[in-house]
């Protein structure tokens, strides 16, 4: 017999407080949208939608799978993913989501590091923690990720690792580095030269679309993650993200709530994850909307400067933080709750007669019927406020789910730049601190 | 010879393009707040400012100090904080910026851990590594921190926590739980009659400003960190914080600067940080802000809705998520920068020729020197896109340092609270989401 596959849940769509106007307008809309990504499904990567196919490409599965058992033929102790924004964060999402925030702790085999940004003090820890493995002899893995090939903290990072890397396997260190970047990038091409895997990004898949290909595939199967598992989850949810009624389309129908709240003068968009084990999960989402809505010009080019905020919250850590803003403070958010039906695993409140006086109401519940209970009482109090939200319940930690969660989510992505007019795949306005930091490189 | 004392530098006010009458306006009004504030200094812990007055409290830091030279006695090799919110958000912030984020992974000696909320795949974790230390006949300390002492996730918590030590240490386990609580609470009256070692929050203190008091000092103490400094540096600052002037006080003046972007509808304030270890202090100062003003009604009680939505950045990591939102999107965030002068450590990167044709300028630099670049060139970009910021320099990850940063962001909010006309102190609607999920717990 086949499980059942779980698959995620959207609900109190009406806790969104939109108009049935604007669900009537976005129809029309992205009935186009959705006819164009249908065309970009049978075009493999040619579209700049190619993120899309992904999920539907065996061949990429398995050249990873092949390289990922290679590199774990070699029994490293420790993965050094060398890569920033798009280039780390759907791996670190993944990551934390399944095998949790003490994985390093609690795993002896293969531990993971993330060098992305070059704090000083980060790095020399990393850099002590790597050099103690390679005196042991162990084996280092360097995962140098870059879509260009030449992003500054990436290199930079890379030289000094790399460095260290020769210093104990003068001879092999080639063995132990993995480049994921585009084919005919200037790293592909040192790959070549040097020997080094290498793993090629399509030309159209942009990094923060990146989590499906070998971007966040190569470090997650070395991870212990079932990666076909996050690809048939990317395409289970796929069909229904192409419909072209709105209201059988979820990545449709949430791009178009979040319309809605833009149209309501709404620009803050917080998800508010119940596990602290999502918080790189709502990091990765961040990027996406951050870079795909926040723009200084629309598609024709017009100087409009849109943008939604992204804000992540955990549950329950940050009603302990933020709830007195969100309940007493302005209309100026949407939310989007995201909770689990249920946990990896479980524990029930043992009663402590110490304690006894203390409380109360959870003695002999479990953890997860108290966290249900904090995230049902947090949406009760949201609806009693007219705040809005719509919430996510993903049915629990798996691949599949999480496969599921953020092609939804790209495809919302997708559609909701439509409906602001917008190009999601481009970010010229990075460039404007670049360059000013180029010129203070340069000049000193 | 005494070392020059290193202080924080406040930088490029005029960046935050605020008008010269907005400060004329706060000046006369502030005058009358630090005249309050000046009054308080001298009330010990009788006025709502008492946290004012933490770091000048020679007995505090001693007796902190004693319970946790007991404590360390014991010699133990896990310390656990239970909290949540205002209970531990201080400490992890000071730690992770003194102790940094590997601190675990390199220190075999004292691990710490913070079980905040009630996540069961989290606590299975913790209390996997927990057994595997008392089996080992270690010493776990629970630190258990409630103002209230009947927080719901800290009291569920404590009771799985404690039940677990009381397994292995059946009739010593009093003496490695120290209570951090209300003098009186019902934690408080359970340390007297389990002989837990107890130290006292003093009423007047909320949790949001606690961390110069036992709650933060205690395990920061444990865990290595100088908490004479915190609070020398805390009292330096203070005076500066209590000038008449606006102009020579940095916390009015910071205060000023955010008031004046609200009063241009510009409601977000991102708090901007250059280094991976300084993401807690960011949450904490979120926390704050969130909390003491985020409002429903002013001080006379009449429904205003205000609040300014605080958020985290870390640079350059989110550089490569959300520039192209803060230089391209709306103008509806203020960003406050804040950087160190100089890191703890500090790596050259090395010529790596198999990289040369990647990059760069970057071959021969200090990561500092890399980070500063960046850092400056963002900067640069900012002001020539008028996005309006300023900037805080911090000399070096110390004690001493983080101590003037948190009393600073501490009276500031104080003095932005009166420009805005709301209680600092207060979060009435966060009780609009407890009422919910104890009707839950209750009644199934």
């Amino acid at each position: 017999m086949k499980p059942v596959k779980k698959v995620i849940q959207f609900t109190d769509w009406d806790a969104a407080l939109i108009e049935d106007a604007t669900f009537e307008i976005a129809e029309r809309h992205l009935e186009m949208e959705a006819n164009v990504l249908r065309q970009a499904r049978t075009q493999n990567y040619d579209s700049p939608y190619a993120f899309l196919n992904l999920p539907y490409d065996d061949a990429l599965g398995q050249s990873v799978s092949r390289v990922a058992q290679a590199t774990l033929a070699l029994e490293p102790s420790m993965l050094i993913v060398i890569g920033i924004g798009g280039s780390n964060l759907g791996t670190k999402a993944v990551h934390d989501a399944l095998n949790g925030i003490f994985y390093n702790e609690l795993n002896a085999t293969l531990k993971v590091y993330f060098a992305d940004t070059t704090d000083p003090d980060m790095l020399t820890a990393l850099v002590r923690i790597m050099e103690t493995q390679l005196k042991q002899d162990r084996a280092v893995i360097l995962n140098i990720v870059s879509k260009s090939g030449t992003t500054t903290e990436t290199v930079a990072n890379a030289a000094l690792l790399l460095d260290l890397l020769k210093k104990y396997k003068k001879d092999s260190y080639h063995k132990y580095v993995v480049a994921t970047t585009d084919e005919n990038s200037k790293l592909w091409q040192v790959a070549q030269q040097e020997k080094f895997a290498a793993l090629a990004i399509p030309a159209n898949v942009g990094g923060r679309y990146s989590v499906m290909s070998a971007v966040g595939l190569f470090p997650l199967a070395m991870l212990g993650i079932d990666i076909k598992q996050l690809h048939e989850g990317a395409r289970d949810i796929t069909d229904s993200c192409l419909e072209l009624s709105v209201e059988e389309n979820p990545a449709a129908r949430s791009a178009t709530t979040i319309f809605g709240q833009y149209g309501k003068n709404i620009f803050i968009h917080n998800t508010f994850l119940f596990a602290s084990e999502l918080e790189s999960l709502g990091k990765w989402y961040r990027q996406l909307v951050g870079e795909s809505l926040g723009k200084e010009k629309n598609k024709a080019g017009r100087v409009v400067h849109v943008g939604i905020t992204p804000t992540v919250a955990i549950g329950s850590t940050d009603l302990h933080s933020l709830a007195q803003l969100y309940l007493g403070g302005p209309y100026d958010t949407f939310t989007t709750f995201v909770t689990y039906a249920s946990f990896a695993t479980d524990i029930t409140i043992p009663p402590a007669p110490e304690l006894k006086s203390l409380d109360t109401n959870t003695q002999g519940l479990s953890l997860t019927h108290i966290m249900d209970a904090i995230a049902r009482g947090v949406k009760v109090a949201y609806r009693n406020e007219l705040r809005p939200f719509i919430a996510i319940e993903l049915p629990e930690p798996s691949a599949y789910a999480l496969g599921q969660f953020m092609q939804w989510k790209m495809i919302e992505t997708v559609y909701l730049a439509y409906l602001l007019d917008l190009n999601p795949f481009d970010q010229p306005n990075v460039e404007l601190y670049k360059r000013e930091t180029r010129k203070i490189l340069n000049h000193g």
